[in-house]
């Protein structure tokens, strides 16, 4: 995806039940993929449904986002499951989604793991190839959203080898560390919260810059899509400013 | 399906994780259908996969077995979900379960809810309208199994309405009420468990044969499968005698 | 409770995981009773917890608000539980966080079914005989909160028999039927919104005055305890009202 | 507990709904402490009710045997749960078990933590400083069951300062590693399926004998409680020849 502005991505669809979670109609007009919860850690099939007929409404691609049936935890909570769990795991939710969507006329675009599920395929490439088996057999078209780090190379060939596309994602909110991994956010400073911030790093990933990784060594990440979050007004502010900024690069 | 013997379908694939139910190895080289639960009131992704191969395995129609989300009753228990919750239900559980059937190959070739939710859509025409909505949408060429009684008149026009195609289902080893619907099974003598009686009975619903109601009356039931269980070794010695039956009807 | 002011009671600790649902803190200095959630159709251990400390805080009386098995239903829809079911649900639940509750040295002082729950016990004397008997078993000083309503003899007799209090509870924000059961949210007036209405309608229901039902028949109602809601600032601003009239009314 | 024969413990009441796992009934008298499962990761209200039911009848102690929130998994896969999470998790589901037992005369007698939760305790130190204090607030006079390995120094520090007993666990159908740790059991010869050995080992463990671990070096295991197994006839079998073995030293 050389030359292309990043995608814009954004976890939605994560109300359950009773339990509403997100601003995902004020974010919505200003992403380009919409990560849809399928049940697992979030969601049901009535907010899977609303939430696919935002998505089609404002033509932003539909990705199902799967995790580890773990509601209590939000999916964020570490699992010990086999590679093959998680393939069968990933097969069922993004079914599970594209079931919803065919009642909506829309289709998949993409798969990204949720939560803990994305992190552990980013440290075990057992896990990393449980689920490009899941994608290979379930829809081969269909891009994998992972992790971008400083170091690729095992996952870019375990895809290749699977015949499966990978898109890198990155995080303009996060700081990282020199390895391309995600500050903890138990560190200081390991979450921007100033607009410009963000903004700035956006841009500089989206140019293929380097960032400044906490040790102060320059750090480049490839970066198919960004992450982005509508969870409060604050958030969404950043998506409009960081889609602004994409949309002045563009017309550079 | 006139002229056409009625197709043997059984429950299957309704383990849990570490709980083991039903024969399925045992019962499926002698059934058309399987059933496969989807993980709502049975099943998990695991599950449904090694059944799905099952069932490809034996060249056996893969059905999708929605059910109520009540793992603990097993989807037995009614629940008062509206005509919208069990259509998205019902679409959520189908997709799952086609999604793990690309896994292996395969395909989703009918439609039959489970327990509660099938005795409920036989009795009010709104729930059965939101399953025959979701089976529109998801494949209006996959058929819905509903339950055969002595007036179908309704559900017939509901589904023509609707473009979906109906089968109809009764049941070899259950006594009938005049109206068509199962004796209640705390009635003595409401389950057969003579395997003679259950052939017979069987072999009536295939020729389009009247049935003897508990009050003594005729009952036509129209039969485009019938329902076989494959719990116990006695059940599938049953299965294997109906289909015997079946076998020589179709020589006859 | 003859010449008691009504108990206000309120349900809380409804957030689960990683949603929050309530405004509990906002709340709890204006009730005498929250009737905590305990897992089973909202709450979670943690937030039971939190909930609880937050209740000993104040000195509010601590309910365990047993629900049906039923997160993405919020236990509103009415499952066919058997009355044993029913009643092990309630020992299960009660019991769990009065596990909670020893980790805060608190201890629980009543039981208040949920949702449908709650309901079905109304209209159905076997499922409330299960409840009575969970709460018999469990700690027979318990009072158990049932709904009032135009004749409450049946319910009356059974509690007798089996030696439980129970606490008739009232609603404020809602109109009643001429037998004393709410009227549908479906009907126009249903629910109140203005709170000089509330407010006087808890006032009669305080005093033991008689309601006005909706076909305009005088209604009198026991009150033990009166159902208040701790959604938003408006819920919160009229059970500040309540409370305030009931002050009035107690040093009058 | 020096010079006492060890406890022998056993999980019992992991059916759920309508599945259905073990042969407590057939254990049960042969054993002196039933580990009940609470519902998180096996078991529900019923099947606990049932089997504290058993229990009692046959006055064996009942241990409330919590797990990780994981029915499709058994309670076998490790999460990543802080310490806060496992002691509430375990006030939830002994409270749980404890509501229960009330309805059945009955009462907790210890509290052993299950599957994946059991051994994350074994190999972290602040999660079994969790459990302690869900212990220790829950009823300070009741044990928590541990697993016995080589150095247990840091787990009965821990545990003195808490005020908590421990009773340690052994097995009498696993290899042991040189530092007391279960052999894996992908290892050759890690689990012993002769009855002979079985019982050998029981006899070394009850009289503080050491064991040969893997590597062929001595291993001495402090041995309050062994474990054993109720799943099949061959285990049962097991459990009544190492009673007998007990009987006997006993009488010696």
């Amino acid at each position: 995806m050389t030359n292309k502005l990043p995608l814009l991505n954004c976890d939605m669809g994560e109300s359950f039940g009773n339990w509403h979670l997100g601003m995902d109609a004020d974010v919505m007009p200003f992403v380009d993929c919409a990560n849809i919860a399928c049940g697992y850690h979030a969601s049901d099939p009535h907010v899977m449904r609303r939430t696919v007929a935002l998505a089609a409404t404002h033509g932003v691609r539909i990705g199902a986002h799967p995790g580890y049936p773990d509601l209590m935890g939000f999916g964020r909570r570490s699992m010990a499951c086999s590679a093959a769990e998680v393939e069968d795991m990933i097969l069922y939710q993004a079914g599970a989604l594209s079931g919803i969507c065919r009642a909506e006329g829309a289709e998949l675009a993409y798969i990204k793991p949720h939560g803990a599920m994305y992190n552990d395929m980013a440290a075990n490439l057992e896990l990393l190839e449980g689920a490009l088996r899941a994608v290979k057999t379930f829809d081969a078209t269909l891009p994998l959203m992972v992790m971008s780090t400083a170091d690729t190379q095992g996952q870019r060939a375990l895809a290749e080898q699977m015949g499966v596309t990978l898109w890198f994602e990155t995080f303009a909110d996060r700081a990282y560390e020199a390895n391309g991994h995600l500050a903890s956010r138990r560190l200081e400073g390991a979450v921007h919260h100033d607009r410009a911030t963000i903004v700035a790093q956006a841009e500089k990933l989206a140019r293929g810059e380097a960032l400044t990784a906490r040790d102060g060594t320059p750090l480049i990440l490839a970066c198919d899509t960004l992450c982005v979050h509508g969870d409060n007004p604050e958030s969404i502010k950043a998506v409009r400013a960081i889609r602004d900024a994409f949309d002045a690069l563009e017309r550079a």
